[in-house]
């Protein structure tokens, strides 16, 4: 793979490298590291990577790659730069015929994540999105036993990501606040777009449900902020069932609390991620039961995205790892036709099927959740109390341009 | 003090027995027990009260307990029946002279709660109510560090209330359900009327502040129910603070989870009801605290509700019991006129001060949880997003009636 | 009943009387509260006790009490002095025909028990012993599960009982230390006499196994003291089963952290006290059960030892109120011959049957209570590892003895 | 590096190749997988390596990579074999020029652990061992409060290691319980040998104290085994402070909860394998303190080996993966004299400095490792209580010869 973004400096381009290559499955061979060409160039070569093959600009980087032979260009593009970068890197590495994935958001609105699906249609090439969470092996397990109906029809959807790295003036000095905060580089939103559409993401993924209606109060709680920080959602989904989600970078103290509660008609199930494997599952009437990773018999799925026995705890990078590792099966299913015929090339891992390798969040996901973001701006800038979730861009005002008014 | 209702059958009056006597500050001398006559009488002879006073009805009881002399009559009489009751029990009890204790919600609608208000002023006596969790010690404590300054200004405050126990259909059989559900005897609102009023009552009090908007979408997820049995509210207080209030009784598996976060500029502050002895206290820049129950230094009103020494855990019916022996060290006042002159009599409590004293919720409580019902309901069943709340009685429509429509 | 001990500044005797009268099945009418008489008084009369049942001494008040009329007198001694009067009294008290109620440990040594033991059968009368921590309903149900069979055969039992409060010097000063640390007031032993006994108690309560051999390391920790303050034992059991007990007064930052630990064949069972609603059961290959108080179906015992319903915790006093409570079962069962016929007169407790009234600790327990002290104690002045469990009084070489040699 | 053992069907290897790779510091050259060697070729194959560099036997491995230019050959072996392999193999990479690094423990007795030692120091090579556990930032966090004093003079440690998966005859039949059983590959004890070791190398690590006396109490719960597969170690520190250790690998349920606790004069200190992100620490008189990683001030060493911000949870592979990498620096350091200058090559970890590579258990954790085995068997088969930790090789009947006898 190659990469664009992540160079000296930056926080998630590392966790990405680790993430990709944790499985043995990607090697990171080139890469645009950063804006500034001399950084990137640098950036690269610390990386160990060969001098000609660390770029000075993801242009130079796709159109050089593209001139190599199958057997020694890469296979596919990684963006972790800010958010109004994705598209056109997507568009122009596709248009060179490399796979994606991406960082979440997708995009920096929702046209362009249209534009993108159609981009990707026209190519026949392979997208993915990091939505990580989705990636943990017991949020996989929620998944599969709502799936086999052991919560009955779902009434409710709680889910909650507090954080507080944004609390006051004086976080906004890191260079991940400061284009957070950007609209320009960010998009309409900051918490929202970037947590939130998480949170959307996760309660979606986990129930198999869509939001069809929403109810949103945004807010902004630190003085010269033009974006907002902090905010409430209430859901409809399809099914009828209804949900809150809240989701805010100003809750002092928070570190990354993620939190999935699903009510059914005869159990519920909440998942943590502060405390990642385990998931807990109650009854009206008997006990709860506290799922581990790896006690007891856990669904094919979540075991295609384990690496250790019970008591070994996988984390973040884990989580992150398997989106990586089921992207490059799909990129291998392409390549070689039958993956099943490649099993043994892949011993590390426990087991890989087809249903573990579509699990990756796609353009789908992505286009759901830029409107996700837009719905919820447009919602909270309006009187009326619901709002329908709708895959057209909508119309919003930002907050400089209320404040001029 | 004497009782109306809680006779055999009924579990809140247990409890409330319990707690009144728990410290050897009141005595129960007689009641009321049932609406059945029979059962009333039977029902205070299995307490070992004295027969002439297990009296057949609340109206025999008050006559005849006024008619008796100073040292041998109640003081105070306890109301634990249904909701619509509470208004004319209070009101007589308090024309025949005697204080008021009476269990939560105060009144049956906002208009009686106004119109006990004038009673309580005009006769000079003491009410309180019982919002149990604001007994809890560590409640207490959250209180103070705030009040203190602890958190800074108060940013977000989110309290949540899901219960099970009506989740499904066949969970209507038992007597608590049946008047619970039923709008005659429960008042506009099932799930924010039992507990979602003590959600509020429990954010206003930790705070300090006051609920000035709201946002409400409630629901009725069974059908056939007349009454809302979940629903999330979101908050607006005077100081400018937002909030969230999400309470339910449809949420399976959930026992009585009450949970507050309070999120200020420089801590936040948490408390649950199910571990009741601890309350998480987090920074930003430094580790979290877990401030447990008798462990370092505590305010002094939290240790005049404390019982034991750190490490043996006191539960609800301790909380239940600071807000009767509280309210008994108000009406010694009153007999004594200093209570501090009769400190020696009260070994068996820490210590007690005017403040703990007047930590009982009265009136003000009272009304403005009645408010808190009536806003949340009229804001629930209206179509503009934020609702202001007012003391003043609200046009609603019942369920029943929009059915017809 | 009547109370010897617990009078102004002392903390155990308010628990008691809370404990006692909890459930109204028993009433406080008179005490010897202290051994100045004076204070005795004037603590009597700070509880309302009738001015001429305030008694100067024990040995008044045995007399005093058992001149007066059936249904006037006493039915009841609760002892709550330090260790070294619980013999005397409770003789004197039984031989004057009334039942006694003790905190534990019984007696200040062994051979005292195995005295009090033939006084008992002698006069026929009753003996309770307050191993509070066998009062809570989960320590119950815990203990019903493994009966029932739901662990296999127990392998393995790990209890430990940690504190702080002794941890250095300059926590001697307290009245509550001073004894404790006093050979002559205590025993021979401080922490396995005050709490290694508990942690005894219970693993012996919840398995139903009796400890036959065990291996002691005491050891104190703070210069000057005479007695252990923190020790560790290795255990077996009269069914092969092993198991490990630690008791800790140094342990700084622990409250009163008793937790008991149970492996079986095929499952495992963990109780901790400073959460005491929760049992957690583990088993090889399913998920872990998270059995709460009042969820799902509870043994008939634990729910004759509970008052509220799931989600409302209870603690500490409950738990003492539950042996006080199933004690004056145990008495009226005597006045009345058949308990069941009086039922109609128990309805604020949710059930009562004989299994739950034979429940409560007795003299049996007691003894074993005093062996376990003097075995432990031998064993850990053994230089040979593993020491037989004796019911016989062990010859033991106190502190003070050594350091002259 | 290269690898010996770990081909298709075992699962230490998987884990030590993603461990090694993490950081993009080290890579999997060449391997002898298998002692089959028709597997090991396979799984070679199967991990992408080169065919010619996926030996047949590790003899041939290190033979063949000796000769091999110094740009071309692999710098370090890696031993993942059962323990009786790892004396020969480590013996052998040493002479032929290879640093190694070794699975624990070391090797199959003490007295093959001084002979190792001897080689090292004849040959000037790096010897790493991979007590995962000390890898966790938290550790180390633990580790620095305690050198800095916070805990004051440390008087308990508490340290125990309950695991269930050899609970049960039919939990034998895997591959991986088999060799631990068999004295012949394992050495003379299964629990002991696996993780009490583990158990007694945390707390020495932590603490900084040795282990100078011990009495202990082994045993086999399982009908046939000739190995123990539980046991308790009371221990004694030159320090003069006390201690327990605790293993099991037949507690039912337990996944793999490695707990150590530290018990100052002024603090404690508590960390769960678990939830491996957070240490508890406990006070006399103030609140406690959840230390979560990233959140806060951390050492500068518990920073060395940190990926993620406060809330990302690190697992196991991280823990494991930081021994690798700080061990993949000091092989650097020789290879470049100077670390420090190399710094721009390694942006992808925080921060690396000479404490933090000097911190990976060596030759002398290996030797206290393997004394520790010896004597805990010793002192388990005396009579007498305390028995003196030696070491010397200990002299020890096998539990076969005992059963003969």
């Amino acid at each position: 793979m190659g990469m664009v973004g992540g160079g000296q400096g930056a926080f998630i381009g590392a966790i990405h490298r680790i993430a990709a290559q944790l499985d043995n499955q990607i090697e990171l061979v080139c890469g645009a590291f950063s804006s500034d060409p001399d950084n990137a160039v640098a950036s690269g070569k610390a990386l160990y990577l060969e001098e000609s093959r660390c770029y000075r600009s993801y242009q130079e980087m796709l159109k050089q790659e593209a001139l190599l032979g199958d057997d020694k260009r890469m296979d596919m593009v990684v963006i972790v730069t800010p958010n109004f970068l994705h598209f056109p890197i997507a568009k122009m590495a596709l248009e060179q015929g490399f796979h994606v994935m991406s960082d979440k958001p997708a995009t920096v609105d929702l046209a362009e994540a249209l534009a993108l699906k159609d981009i990707i249609e026209q190519t026949g090439l392979l997208y993915g999105l990091t939505h990580t969470y989705t990636g943990y092996p017991m949020v996989k397990e929620a998944k599969a036993r709502i799936k086999q109906g052991q919560l009955g029809k779902i009434k409710k959807v709680v889910v909650e990501y507090p954080q507080g790295w944004l609390a006051n003036k004086n976080d906004e000095n890191s260079k991940q606040a400061a284009w957070r905060l950007d609209p320009k580089k960010s998009g309409i939103s900051c918490c929202m777009g970037d947590i939130g559409v998480h949170a959307a993401n996760l309660a979606e993924y986990v129930t198999g449900l869509s939001i069809t209606e929403l109810c949103a109060d945004l807010s902004t709680n630190v003085a010269g902020r033009l974006l907002d920080d902090d905010g409430t959602v209430l859901l409809r989904f399809n099914s009828g069932a209804q949900g809150t989600l809240q989701a805010s970078q100003v809750s002092i103290g928070e570190e990354n609390s993620l939190k999935l509660r699903v009510y059914g008609e005869t159990a519920s199930i909440e998942w943590s991620q502060l405390e990642p494997n385990t998931v807990l599952m109650k009854f009206a009437d008997k006990p709860s039961q506290l799922i581990r990773a790896g006690v007891g018999e856990m669904d094919k799925i979540t075991q295609a995205n384990m690496r250790t026995p019970a008591g070994h705890p996988e984390g973040y990078l884990e989580a992150f790892a398997n989106i990586y590792t089921q992207f490059s099966y799909q990129i291998r299913d392409r390549l070689f036709v039958d993956i099943n015929a490649s099993d043994a090339n892949n011993s590390d891992l426990n087991t890989h099927d087809k249903a573990a390798i579509n699990d990756v969040p796609g353009i789908e996901s992505a286009i759901r959740g830029m409107a996700f973001i837009e719905n919820v701006v447009a919602a909270s800038q309006s009187e009326i109390k619901w709002h329908p979730f709708s895959l057209k861009p909508q119309k919003i005002t930002l907050l400089n341009e209320l404040d001029k008014g």
